[in-house]
């Protein structure tokens, strides 16, 4: 399979470079990037030369695409990509969109977080990446949208509750989620230079955060209800991982025993999904540079409220990896092809 | 004022000796350490060499303590603190207690998370050493509690709109805390070693920390109601800073301004709490190494929720600093007396 | 291939356990730790949970391990090697040992630096697991002693010149040398804490190290005269990765075009050694996770100095990925094998 | 006395603020920044708020500055430094320039390691502001050019070594240094943003960088004879502070008694340089914050060389806090007046 990278100098496209390195089968046959057209590709990513036929690549503007490849990673800005998707999606193209594009099912709310849509026919083919809510929309998909990355975390947090319909909603789910600064994407500012992320922690877009309204769109579809939520984006100073608290009230005599079946039933054959023992904490370096999601469940003490901590990889299982699993789903591979690896720790 | 601090050489005793080091009229007379009992205090901790009379100064065992200072500052785990507190109150001596033995002024809640108390009677003239809610007790106590520090971000980040009744507690108060891991005091623990927590993040005790029942106390008194909320601690990998968002529902109608407006009476006459602007964020390196507490308030696009975003540095403002404000109160010192210098930043 | 790790709980325990996770056709039948012995391998190492068969394994106490493997790995202490290995080594079985045990041909140099040597007749017939030096040597033996990590930095980084002829003794050889505080160990200790380490920077056993001594042995070896050189480790804040910062004066005449000829020479059948291109510094995190050594050459204006600087993952290329590449030539695999995958970055 | 502050939102500029917030009897009365002007101060900075009169004040730009304050501080880039010089000095004023601009005092160096110089005029009446070499030519001057981070810290490693004449120069002196990030200024650069930083070091300007020929000045004047040495600075992870490994052979039968001798008699009467007892690893953190240089001495067990071992913090000592100390001097305060106060740690 020739596999075509657009927006490949980000972090996420960098992440896509890593895990293709080693994938047995098939080859990146072109990385574009507007920053770095006609720079090599390995002067540019060191840590990526002698790998693969990186040594051969130099980034492209990314004109003239269509028909290079079989599938298609878009790593660019929400923007950018409902441009280029229509163009490439012919014959057999497979395409997995990263970035925002895709992913809120209707157009008017996509204008009201983002800017009006350029092409909002492709909306209703495009498959939510999320392979265990979706899997067999994907697999007949031949456009992906590749969820967000808090999204991803969040979700995955909550759907069983929701599904199991344990949750009471007089109370407003509170998501309360921390990320590491790749999730800012790679780039020179000064609010994400060195000295002022070291040591420091902080909220951000405290009020209302794009990826809000991904949760909803998810979990209201679950709950064949309009669920509303309190979200909150905190910068942490490491690379990566996202760990989202979550906290909702149960039903009146839900346990806490209870709760976990309802998990392990949900996740029974999702092998990207880690349930915690009961009292043990994920960690977000567990999970680091994989494409699991490791989950936690609590409940408080002093309020009974239900606590859960969902862990994942912002880089991995925030873009790149699960984009990877989302591709092998299209074309008929095992969902965790090219996966199989440890998390990176310490 | 000759001064006496025992279990000088934790974190929160080094940070007192910090900023102790250059404050007109006081000494330091003595300083304790179980562990480090025998050794000269600049060898053990050779970051103050050179600094006012501490070269000269050994650690000794906590033992035949009384009468040897004007003031005491114990820095010892809980149960320490209850044991040495008897002795040290004589004649004019005050005493600030840095551990959890006098904040809880039920001793049964005491017993349930932590131990039986063994000087109970102290309890009732313990003042809770959180000037913006107590100083006119505070200037009269001779035993004066150090709030935790989890409680002290907590409350002053709750403390307005409670007093100024706009909580609609039909919605369980969410509070979402991140602390540096210099809160966990200085120890070798596997838990604790740089390569577990650098690059990592987590939440601990997620079902129950005893630092909540301090909050509960504190807000429940201003309410004149039972107040719950739901408390969740996690291990940020920095040094220092508590940054706790916090969630509420205001009542029917109350706008973000007019919570803004109780905010700021709220704290008209305290130096040091820093209200933000309007959207704009605080960050833990801005109050880093100073008794500074900074809030921000915002209101959730999606569901309406108020959040609270609060900060603090853990060992200043939530251990050593508001010791030493503590002791200027009790003393007729000013307010602010040798903590007139600015953060540490970058 | 049946591979037993004794030592597994350390951190270059884990890094065998990350490398081995997904690699075909061998399989971890056992795994010692003395200090978690009795407990489930994923139960204190959770990140390796639901990789290959982890999740079944029980840490054991080291005992009685002779025949229960093909090939052993050795991660413990110095001094617990040597009275292991000459019961493992029975039969066809292979022993790579990560400790220091059988790294000093001299035994009296080994009691110098570390203690009595207790298995000195197996000294003789030990390789020196450094395959850019002593391929041929490992593809026969049946005991390797992996190199320090340290040492694999500074050899690595000297071995083209010193081979060339090109180095003035005249000139003392400066290595200095910084590592992340995974080389430290895996272990509580105050001095490797996080408040203690992170922000924070120092040199450690500044006038002597125990790996000095493989180095002047290994150089000698190469230059066929006693080398002397001048190393000082330091501890970075950061979890892996080792930076050696080399000095040496040329022979009158060498120009630093030639000094980058031979280099390539040296290395160009090393498809772990990548040469950066003249002028460009070699960065821990570009070597991360991998068995890449990275190395650029300089020139230094003022003084005439050549300078070379050498990266490797003290953890991977350091200890557990060199071990397996050990393994590997020393069973008749590919040198790469079960390694071909991309550094993790950023 | 009124000081005015030129490029004041650097990282420079902020640690003179810091510096100045809580310094009796003077006042800053302007600051200026190109990119900020017009904004407020604590707007930009925020952790500066309801400090001295710090909330008062807004960022101008750099024009018609002259008259307006008693005393001036440059912490501007090399080359806008010498074009404000002329005009600041008129009358009384004083003047403590951060920049390279007047630090060499041989045009034709300034030329080749920068640029042409536009005031030579000045060179020569500029003292060097390294207070333990050159007190009494600062409190005489009206111009002090303020020393590079990287030169103090080596220039005071090697001072008392080089006045001793124990140094044997057949073998060239190395020092290899190590800094923090704030060292390459406060800027939205891709190099210097946390994903790049954290969790990685290496070095850069690796042959050549222009702090070299300041230590090659100031060491040869001390020696009497022109003096090389081969300098090489890294990068850390860290926020503040340098440490230099400084390496020479001492003549032959020179004991390091003897070398801890001369370094005790050349800083008998500096208060702010700090000799570790032998044996002791200076640490960047137990200076950070102040104006201390820490210093400890060691001899290589294989080689013989001596290693100084000097810490410094990189905005403070290396620049800030020797220029509020420069200006001590040159208006006859106390050395050390406005900087009595404790490394802050950790």
């Amino acid at each position: 399979m020739r596999i075509g990278i657009i927006g490949a100098s980000g972090y996420a496209g960098q992440e896509l470079l890593r895990l293709l390195a080693s994938r047995p089968g098939d080859e990146v046959v072109f990385v574009t990037s507007r920053q770095e057209a006609g720079q090599r590709l390995t002067e540019v990513l060191p840590f990526l030369a002698s790998l693969a036929n990186y040594d051969s690549l130099k980034f492209e503007e990314p004109k003239g695409l269509a028909g290079r490849a079989d599938a298609y990673f878009l790593a660019v800005q929400h923007g950018a990509a409902m441009s280029l998707v229509p163009e490439l999606l012919v014959g057999e193209a497979k395409v997995v969109d990263l970035s925002a594009d895709f992913r809120l099912r209707d157009p008017e709310e996509y204008q009201k977080w983002y800017a009006p849509h350029s092409a909002p026919e492709f909306l209703a083919e495009a498959a939510y990446g999320l392979p265990e809510l979706h899997a067999e929309t994907i697999k007949k998909a031949r456009l992906t949208a590749n969820p967000g990355c808090y999204p991803t975390s969040v979700i995955l947090g909550l759907a069983p509750a929701v599904k199991a319909k344990v949750v009471d909603y007089s109370q407003i789910i509170v998501a309360d989620s921390k990320s590491g600064v790749t999730g800012a994407g790679r780039g020179a500012t000064l609010s994400n230079s060195f000295c002022e992320v070291q040591d420091n922690f902080s909220s951000y877009k405290t009020s209302a955060h794009r990826h809000a309204p991904e949760m909803v769109q998810e979990l209201s579809l679950i709950a064949s209800e309009k669920i509303d939520l309190a979200f909150t984006p905190h910068l942490l100073p490491i690379n990566r991982g996202i760990l989202s608290t979550i906290y909702f009230k149960g039903h009146s005599g839900v346990a806490l025993e209870e709760l976990w079946g309802a998990y392990q039933a949900f996740y029974a054959h999702s092998p990207f999904v880690r349930l915690r023992p009961l009292g043990a904490s994920p960690k977000t370096a567990d999970a680091r540079g994989t494409n699991f999601c490791d989950i936690g469940l609590f409940q408080d003490k002093i309020s009974g409220l239900f606590k859960i901590v969902s862990v994942i990889d912002n880089l991995c299982r925030g873009a790149a990896g699960q984009a990877v699993v989302n591709l092998n789903l299209m074309t008929g591979k095992p969902e965790g092809f090219g996966l199989e690896f440890a998390p990176f720790r310490p």
